[in-house]
């Protein structure tokens, strides 16, 4: 009996990268949670522990470190694209590169009703964030771009429906032409290519997923995801395809006839758990090929 | 040897009551996390198990949401008052009830740059909250009023400085005259009296909060803390005292010149554990009795 | 209109200190969270910014790291009394220190039936800790002992009834002979004095809170803890009083008869929210005065 | 242009199942934590909001608690694999399956030195789950299962070295021959087949994880991971693979020279964030084929 290493990676995990751009008494923030991976021909650091293929994860973090002040960070996007490429240059062994970068947003304070220059806000509405994968060295040098929003919480007490499903011996659930629906939406699509302009793309696309949110009259979960969607895929031909994963967080109607009182559609209990949780893609007929775009990426491959 | 109950409370934790208004077409929520409790002299549901003096937990629980539809919910501390009073007058045993309350924020979705009726996005920038305390009966009836945020995760680039502490042979940290200053800022402030505009008071406090952390040159985060409190004392007569929980979150310079990159003051990790704990009250001369105002609130009491 | 500044205290939070014996080659470990803080006359700081009598939380920081391997750490109570003495006459302002400690506990890993030397796995089954506050000088010096136990989940199959409970018109509980009763405990009891055996007197306390919720017929959960807390008190005349925090974790009875399925008392859902919280103090009569001993301790002040 | 439904899956996450078998006073305990889903033909139900092909999360739910009173609960494995079959069944229109069942472990609490009856105390130590997926119909049907666990938190105080890797010129790790090694391990493992004695198959696997961990003298973590998988799969046939995802829980030294006192390894640091994160698969070279097995594994796809 023969034993081999399969699939593996490995790298530096949730490095707080803080930049502050401070050349004029205006500062700005970017902050970022940076996750870098190297995967490829690592069999003796597994098998023998010869780590000379290795280069450490604290070297990973100190790149990435390094990178905030010498290459600078603009959109996440190209931030990740660049530590991508340096480390499968720094590393023959690697076969690819993967970076991680969520982005936590911050406002600026109102004093006096103006933007104060160098004081800040933590917002929610939101994380930003972008997976990139790079492969191959040359002219056969591949990016993927899997840009996306998490934490986006999202509710609408009305215009939602769920009836006409399947029935069968274990099913008590009610039909209702009227309930609560909300989620916090995790949404990631795919980039056809690294021609974008990631800050537009993304400010365009979180607004037309909340916009589609609140217009879509649900008849399920299902049918307001895809035709969110559907949405981004017209509008936005620099995306290939766009996944979901969308926690169904029930608002249970509370029963208040105990007390003689009715409720409308007006008090409700949020639960926690279990929770509806709905996957989807919506993809074009014609997309590219995904390559190893979604590689670990967790819920979504 | 006698052995014998001492300060007790029970009560149903952290109900999720969530209140739609929904008499118009433009509908309004109010989303909440509610603990309630009980204290006074439960002696024999100790002792000998006794329940006939023991209004449930399920009870307080059914009361809660169905105050939400009877009384409405307004401000947070007018629910929170009315499930006080009730509670008391429920239970004949009970000399005390304390009644908090969470509110998370919610914005309406923007759709081609209106409003939307029916759709939401929750919003970070603090939790606004409350803390009641009901006591007695009749004429004796007192009620306080502890009003608060949490979650408010602020942070300044500059205007931070730290300098001529007290050095012990253990002490290593170099003095700063220009450091990031950001903390996830507790603050919770007792009022008076009750006869307050809670929303008004509430967003002007928080305002001012804001806006003063922006504009005090730091000397260290206790300086900065006793200024925030002070402008809150000297601008709101209903407020008696003000408590603040701060940790302070350590954004640590990193050196670069191991890669022959200079930092001056662009390149930060910011750290999770350990971090600074400031805590302070700011009060006045004349402070109100505190009575139970402070009961039970966890880091304030 | 003054202002002054009120009870404050300031330190650094959650040092994970990790201290390794080995002296031999059968290594030992105590794996420590570790929180300091100094309250008293810190007026300077807050209103002026001066600094010259604060000690920095690093410094707190440092000494926590180094007195692991000066002092080295035995029972949590003997490191928290050595570091308050210290914090205490290193800060001359300083009125009180509070020390607080957690430790994780590991087992030894099992390799063919025999304890490894030097290997271990992280256990579950509540997590020990102390608050310490030592206050005065010289001969005014006074320590105060709370220790306990955390995250302690015990749940008893049957055992338990809750009925005879108060009524009003929000109550629809149903009365119980059987349910289950589940809990994460949280308990603290405060010493008497320091002439403990801190080890032997916590093993054989967590022992009997243990053994007294397994056996105690439960009428309600205040009156199990009751009984806890009061075996405690008969057998170890070293505590003055015990606290309890415990969250009643409902589990649900699942009404199966929607599938002609019985369901005497077998199959549960277990809830996150809401939950009952009870809380409770058992106390000597005749025990000493408790000084500053609860100060600053969530949910139990 | 044309956009279709691409990948999809819906169903009901962490369903709390608590089964308590008590036909004799020696009562026994599973605690469950259930995830199912459905995956397939649902083009409809996205597409139009036709829900007539769907059947509910909430009937998903009910048949998960029906069943841990119907067909029992023996090993996880046998009950993931019975509602998997189910789901099928029912389900004209799904192609697949999928089960994830988390289970926490409880020991009996000991009175007197005696197991009690039907008193428990949660453990630590790992949490055992498994994944099964489930695909075709009659002669067609394949059952898959993964199955693992996760959180077995294990450290070892020497035995560790990491020196010979690649430096680039953001290297500055130096190196060492003697640190600690920790990590939170996650391991699953994927059967050949379903003819398996689960409990013993996982406890064995669990048993030799740890006794490897302690006894490999590691090189670095990846050499650790792959010794631990061989030493799998060399004694226990019915694994085709195992994988990893371990973070390399950073334990740093902490520099007390400052305060002249040495640290020859016993004083350390435990750091939260970034952390190493080591993933690695070992597999037979005549491994079966995976088809759907790893299907939505979050880190292990």
């Amino acid at each position: 009996m023969a034993i081999h290493l399969g699939a593996n990676q490995y790298g530096k995990a949730e490095n707080r990268v803080v930049r502050i751009y401070r050349d004029t008494p205006r500062h700005q923030i970017r902050d970022l949670n940076v996750s870098t991976a190297l995967r490829g021909n690592f069999e003796d650091a597994h098998t023998t522990g010869d780590q000379s293929d290795v280069l450490p994860t604290d070297t990973q973090k100190n790149t990435a470190f390094a990178f905030a002040k010498e290459k600078g960070i603009g959109a996440i996007e190209d931030y990740a694209l660049t530590l991508g490429a340096r480390f499968l240059d720094a590393s023959p062994a690697a076969e690819g590169a993967r970076i991680e970068v969520e982005e936590y947003a911050w406002e600026r304070i109102q004093v006096d009703g103006q933007d104060h220059d160098h004081s800040f806000v933590r917002t929610g509405g939101g994380v930003r964030n972008t997976v990139v994968n790079v492969e191959g060295r040359g002219a056969e040098r591949k990016s993927y771009v899997v840009s996306g929003i998490s934490d986006l919480v999202v509710l609408k007490s009305t215009g939602s429906e769920f009836h006409g499903f399947l029935k069968d011996e274990y099913t008590t659930l009610p039909e209702t032409n009227d309930r609560i629906l909300a989620t916090s939406l995790v949404a990631r699509w795919r980039y056809d290519h690294t021609e974008v302009d990631w800050d537009k793309s993304y400010d365009e696309i979180k607004g037309l997923l909340l916009s589609r949110f609140a217009t879509i009259h649900s008849l399920a979960l299902q049918q307001t995801l895809y035709g969110m969607g559907e949405a981004v895929l017209e509008q936005h031909p620099e995306v290939a395809e766009i996944k979901f994963s969308a926690p169904n967080k029930h608002h249970f109607l509370v029963d208040l006839s105990p007390f003689g009182v009715e409720n409308p559609g007006e008090v409700f209990i949020a639960a926690d758990r279990p929770y509806g949780l709905i996957e989807a893609t919506v993809t074009r007929d014609d997309a590219s090929d995904a390559g190893s775009a979604w590689h670990a990426t967790p819920g979504f491959c």
